[in-house]
């Protein structure tokens, strides 16, 4: 029986472009369904019943939720093509301990330079870019975080690229001025098809924050 | 070489009782280090630059940090005894994901119950227990959220029992009377000497929390 794989998905979301790009890398073929958030649907609500947000992954009818989680599914059950995280259990700790830095710093920061003002804007400007520079450090000198291939923290991070335009626009400054090699690295992952088709535009992305801005 | 196991850890936290737990049910030794987290010890800042956090587990001189991770990795360099996670990848990502839901459900909002006062503590209160009852459904008729053993959930929820007491005293009401199955369920966990000998004394995380408050 061939695999049924269905994404439901809101196209800005950085969480289902880790899934999209996780999936392309993967070479799943899979039905993708745009879902409004501000009206869920019954098959979301019923889908993630918990948390009632995508992406959720379907496969042969049975949801996962979570991104990362998501990810790391694809990567157990399609293993052969484009291996994600390390097999080294202390190397795939470190891959999702790096995952989990960018959900708990570069999204909520990054969040916060387009829908705060005063203090709180520029606390998360200072914040966002300070732990982008933790992040250049952590590539240092490798052509991804993954080593010598595209890994399980490239395909979590690079969604936030297609958002870049966006925190510039609202922050006021310019990322590959404050992180070279983070840019640098972004356009290498743009390289493979799997990468570029898989995440959003950037300018439709800013203006959908622009469009939530103005009717909030 | 035998392997040497260290845990950076703070008696009262429920994310260090994960990694005792899950190191006593593997029957692995280890040197203990308590932490004083308001005055940070060179030897935490250099394993955990990035959070600064405990818990840490340091593995042959190598760091791993946040719980959920550690606990992961434990079972999987210790895999003979006690296998903690399903080795099918979708029995796997759901067990994930609740204890993904711990971390975002019931830990922050049962931390309000005690640092939060008026309508926040109210709210708290009410989605601490929606949270814990959602957790009831998920166990149904199980003996252990893993099933017929103890598993990743039980090990990543069970620490909060030794809270319970906190959180009813401060919140002012009865888990047992909202959830009993969750406290059938916690009582027995401590049934088996890995978890009782791993969970920090009830009393004295309240006397703690006092202590806290009162110093604040």
């Amino acid at each position: 029986m061939a695999d049924e794989v269905v994404l439901l998905d809101f196209w800005p979301s950085m969480f289902g472009m880790r899934v999209k790009v996780a999936l392309a890398l993967k070479g799943i073929k899979y039905e993708y369904k745009q879902k409004n958030l501000r009206d869920k649907s019954p098959l979301l609500l019923e889908m993630n019943p918990i948390h009632k947000n995508i992406p959720v992954l379907i496969h042969n009818g049975k949801p996962i939720s979570e991104s990362l989680i998501i990810v790391e599914y694809i990567d157990e059950v399609w293993n052969e093509k484009s291996p994600l995280l390390p097999t080294d259990p202390y190397q795939k700790s470190q891959a999702k301990f790096w995952a989990d830095y960018v959900d708990k710093k570069v999204q909520p920061n990054g969040r916060k330079i387009w829908a705060s003002k005063g203090d709180d804007h520029e606390m998360a400007k200072k914040e966002f870019l300070e732990g982008l520079k933790v992040l250049e450090g952590e590539l240092g000198e490798k052509p991804y975080f993954g080593g010598e291939k595209i890994g399980f923290l490239d395909v979590a991070f690079i969604p936030f690229y297609a958002w870049f335009y966006t925190y510039e626009k609202c922050g006021n400054f310019s990322i590959e001025e404050e992180c070279p090699k983070i840019v640098s690295w972004a356009k290498k992952c743009l390289e493979m098809e799997s990468v570029s088709q898989s995440l959003s535009d950037s300018e439709k992305i800013y203006e959908f924050v622009l469009t939530r801005l103005a009717t909030a």
